[in-house]
């Protein structure tokens, strides 16, 4: 099979986050062919607009096959510019807001991806989560983990700490970590700090095998990365948690976004 | 105005989160409604989607309003059931696939969002990424500032902390920072171990009220914190970027995703 390639071209009077995140979802749909992104955030004026089509045209030109635009405009008269360009239109807003606007009764207010800067009250409950997630990474500090919305527990690179921040940054979640380490498992017992948080304990395990090839990486022939060492690591640790009745989540072939929306389940649960 | 309420439900066979991107997007240009979240993530069998369609059904009989349901759901037969539910759909695997497929000359390969765990290539880079941002914050080691793609400065409280962690998760850019500090101002030169990576660095302000409020709530009554030291600093860090060339951005009223966009937009001008 030959593959083609298609340039996609993102448009938004925003980050384009929106219009991206769509983008990869529908586009990993198809693997026969070869995609290039091209970028236009912030688009917000109409001389923006105008050397947007430009560039739209001039790909299409060039390959000699129309690209994909993928947007989200708020803007009518900005759309209506780039809408000449000769392309494929995925347009978010003209799709659904007029639909949406019949349902709800309600004209739409065009608010451009609103800033959400120190001034708002969600950003710094954000920053307030970062901090926390910083931290608490890696049990660094325990002073303040009665105040955490939830606490990961695991053996040593087994995710916690990308989990932990893509908790706090996407969730504005108060999530701490805690690493299990060879003392735990020679005591046997869970790290007596966080005995009274049970409830928020959560843990993360992780194939030997993928856990091996993490650390060797990092302490290449060390006992700490060996594959026999990391077998019983691991196996320690899912014993414990089982004991403790500790729910855990494999990271072997799960990505954080993956992870991260799963134990937001579970809190939900808890809650 | 009588604020309305609707409720939102977003359905998926992955996380959900494109689903709520795109909900959070068109959602914030109605702002005379007030939107109440449900969320099915992880619906890839039978049983859940009509767990799902019991509950979508529940929702708009105990409301007295059908409530909004926005999907990406790649599993026809599911969707099929799903779509029984007296509800108003969002459906944008169904809106966008089709058109693709003719537009693409392709057919879709169904891949439910792949998992990313530690075995793919995009995640070990994305984790190294982070690794990177997370020992290079607020100028803790400058051993390996070579190999960074980015380089934030600003006074201490600007916000290179999370966009750095940001462009780290985000974009999977090696992004380190480097606060300016009393003692590079009374030199009145950048600090020297950044003078090698001119070319990587770009610049982090604030308002000096702003910054005082978010110090003060840190160190209370401080020098550190006061108004007056608060517009010292700034005036000084601004004064010192000019003269060096860097570029920067102020980060009052900015997200973190526009103001990390707006980085990424710089390092392609660049590079």
């Amino acid at each position: 099979m030959t593959i083609s390639k298609r340039t996609i071209i993102y448009v938004s009077d925003g980050t384009g986050i929106t219009a991206e995140t769509l983008g990869h979802g529908l586009l990993a749909q198809f693997q026969g062919v070869e995609f290039r992104p091209l970028r236009f955030p912030f688009l917000d004026n109409e001389e923006k607009a105008r050397d947007c089509l430009a560039r739209i045209n001039e790909v299409g030109q060039r390959e000699g096959v129309r690209p994909i635009v993928i947007m989200t405009q708020t803007n009518p008269d900005l759309s209506a510019i780039l809408h000449k360009a000769d392309a494929f239109f995925i347009d978010l807003f003209d799709t659904f807001i007029a639909p949406l606007e019949q349902e709800l009764d309600c004209k739409y207010t065009r608010a451009v991806g609103r800033s959400h800067g120190h001034a708002n009250p969600d950003y710094n409950t954000r920053i307030a989560a970062m901090n926390f997630a910083l931290a608490h990474d890696d049990g660094v500090s325990d002073a303040d983990l009665k105040n955490a919305d939830i606490i990961l527990v695991g053996v040593s690179r087994s995710g916690k700490t990308p989990t932990s921040l893509y908790l706090s940054l996407q969730f504005s979640l108060k999530a701490a970590n805690y690493p299990l380490i060879p003392e735990d498992f020679e005591r046997d017992q869970l790290p007596s700090r966080l005995q009274p948080y049970r409830g928020k304990l959560f843990g993360l395990t992780i194939e030997p095998e993928q856990l091996h090839r993490i650390r060797h990486e990092r302490r290449p022939n060390s006992k700490y990365s060996s594959l026999e060492n990391c077998r019983y690591e691991v196996a320690a640790a899912e014993r414990m948690m089982r004991r403790e009745g500790i729910k855990w989540f494999d990271t072997t072939s799960k990505s954080i976004e993956e992870l991260a929306v799963q134990l937001m389940q579970e809190l939900n649960h808890e809650r």
